[in-house]
């Protein structure tokens, strides 16, 4: 590899020039070995945040990241591959029954999961919430426990783009975390260096999402789509609402709860209907697109995976889920139509309660989150129960409800409502 | 002092926003502190230097640069204060005889200097090659030296600004030396602190300065003349040439026998030009303009405090200068005119010669350097000296001589030359 100068490669990004495959290399590289200092790549980051990178050198980016470390290979499965990553919403438990779903219909799901930092939550902390479960799996688990299921979800190893782990890290302490090109590249080399064959984007967009507006979620989904393509994975992404939080209840337990709901053949329709477009989606990626996921939902079989995912796990499917210690019931404040829920202020509050973490360092609350009991569209009664919110710390209460104020409106009975698009785009 | 976060602020001025005095505040003590660390800063640089700020941001950060530290305060001597700062140049040993010489005429010189960087050269550097003389002096024997003597060249103390300190050190190596703003309060929050009454500002515009142009090196001047004028420091600049190296040696030893050349009444006419030129600002600023400084150099006076300050700093001002071990002489290729010597071409080859330093912690040669036997517009004949090069290591004259190339243009015999000014404009 060419001997490059971290000054030399921020400066020429700096300047609003195009980095080099050499560069790009280098600085990947020596940023994995500590040659390029944190305070180095974090200049060079805001540079790229301010100045872009091309698809070319995005294209780069994600491979060098995918180089930093091991690449998996699933092509000697039975089955082939898909996997599904979504950029991050409030209430979205999708991956739990999603996961089993699409073993259920043939088709093996590694998925390679993070924990929660911030307003959304993460699947592994939703997940270690079931007694017993164990989110770390050595490949060789990995491997038998997607013969044997064909779902796993766990946590990704050190040796997975170890490139993008660190500056994830730094990104999330110098402001730089809303760049496209790092976004883009970040998700990519995990998914590409997983080793799936087929991949599905679910790429939020609203109050409650990282992007915020149409424009730039597609802006994103196009960029990953890309990259997919250029790396030889099956790669779709379609655009989903994130304005509304998922389902009905955001924290640990509590979506778990949800999501057995749905593998149950119940659950809230906005949960069962993502579920199924992605699925759908997976499905077709790995060609199996004959089966209908609805009617593995409806006979159990999804459900039998389920269990056998999380027994393979060491979890016990059948335990009881823990409940929080402490619990508080904001009631309507006036009797009319809920017109809108925002999921950024819903997300706040769970946050707030235990279910999330400020720091990576910090534990989460199991039974800490917020139960809603209307969606945008139903009939609400004032004095009646509006949210639920929980918590092991009764003193987290005041700024869970601080971070509810204004978060939802309630229009005059007879009001109509006319719900939005939960598929909003398909980028393929 | 009010709290905030550094992701907040980074993101602020990332989106285009202003900061606020209290976020500036904050910030600057934070880091000064430790508690923002160097990749949140290195990543705001970044941020200022692509989205800029405005007139009050840039004076709230000199500021709370002061406030990071020590502020100096000479009103108890008996005569005014007036300093001189040069953004850098290639042969620029200006200080050396200035600082005498406006003592000289009754205007104390407080002159807190640094190291050189690069491939401009540094006044300590410049001094340490004199046998026995100290640049670390306690502020009591600053004080005293400059009641004594009148002028006083020394290292800036780590009390004084430490935030800049810390920041500069930082800009260097994270590709953000270049913004204005930052520029202009690394350099004011020192001099504002430092306490002089007036300041003049040699601001170099060409190849061997920061600034390549004069639109720029004018919006640097303007800034830090506004700044100066906000802290009560009567202040001045004066935008020079730097596409052509001052004098005829570039180096370290080379450069304290040409300055005491001009103290002798000799010495580089453009050395003297610039000498006298800002004297007379200084004076002026400090309100003793009816004294002619060329008077104290033809009358030896100002050689006088030379050898007074240059002893009171343990210094041995009649001592031999350090001689290099090598030298290596380049002659001109053909007989005529010399149009064109660069700046930055010699600036190099002195570096590299080993007269500066690569990194802070590396050591430079007293006797290194370059000395050039004709300026611009000099006859110069086929087969006789142009260059001289000086080494302790005759390993580096290869490199040396390879920056020197295309350095310099030799017209044909009977070419005319048209010098430009060596003083461009004046910002006050």
């Amino acid at each position: 590899m060419t001997q490059h100068d971290a000054v030399e490669v921020i400066i020429a990004k700096r300047d609003g020039g195009e980095l080099s495959d050499g560069q790009i290399d280098w600085v990947i590289d020596a940023y994995t070995k500590g040659v390029v200092a944190d305070e180095q790549m974090a200049s060079l980051a805001m540079a790229i945040l301010l100045n872009g990178m091309n698809r070319r050198e995005i294209a780069r980016w994600t491979e060098a990241m995918i180089a930093s470390g091991e690449r998996m290979d699933f092509s000697g499965l039975s089955r082939p591959t898909a996997d599904k990553h979504s950029t991050g919403g409030v209430g979205d438990k999708i991956t739990l029954p999603l996961a089993p779903l699409v073993a259920a219909c043939g088709v093996a799901v590694p998925q390679l999961s993070g924990r929660g930092l911030g307003h959304t939550g993460g699947t592994l902390d939703k997940l270690e919430s079931i007694p017993g479960w164990r989110a770390a799996l050595s490949n060789t688990e990995m491997f038998d426990q997607l013969e044997s299921v064909g779902a796993v979800i766990c946590a990704a190893g050190d040796q997975l783009a170890p490139a993008d782990k660190k500056l994830y890290a730094l990104r999330d302490v110098t402001g730089t975390v809303e760049a496209i090109p790092l976004i883009a590249s970040s998700i990519m080399s995990k998914k590409i260096a997983e080793g799936t064959g087929a991949l599905v984007l679910d790429v939020k967009v609203g109050t409650g999402a990282f992007m915020k507006d149409v424009a730039r979620a597609r802006e994103l989904a196009e960029t990953m789509v890309a990259l997919g393509k250029d790396a030889g994975v099956h790669t779709v992404a379609l655009l989903t609402d994130m304005s509304t939080p998922l389902g009905l209840a955001a924290g640990n337990a509590v979506e778990v709860a949800e999501s057995v709901e749905v593998l149950s053949g119940g659950g809230p329709a906005d949960v069962v209907e993502l579920t199924l477009a992605l699925a759908r989606e997976m499905l077709a990626g790995a060609g199996r697109d004959a089966v209908d996921p609805a009617d593995r939902l409806a006979d159990g079989s999804a459900m039998d995976v389920w269990k056998a995912m999380i027994r393979a796990q060491d979890g016990d499917p059948d335990a009881a889920l823990p409940v929080a210690r402490e619990s508080h019931v904001v009631t309507a404040p006036s009797t009319g139509v809920l017109t809108r829920l925002d999921a950024m202020a819903v997300g706040l509050a769970a946050w707030r309660l235990g279910a999330g973490r400020a720091r990576k360092e910090d534990p989460v609350q199991a039974g800490a989150g917020v139960v809603w009991h209307a969606r945008p569209g139903d009939q609400v009664r004032e004095g009646e129960p509006l949210f639920t919110l929980l918590s092991d710390d009764e003193t987290r209460f005041t700024r869970a409800l601080a971070s509810l104020q204004g978060g939802y409106d309630i229009g005059a009975p007879g009001t109509t409502y006319e719900p939005g698009a939960l598929v909003i785009d398909r980028v393929s």
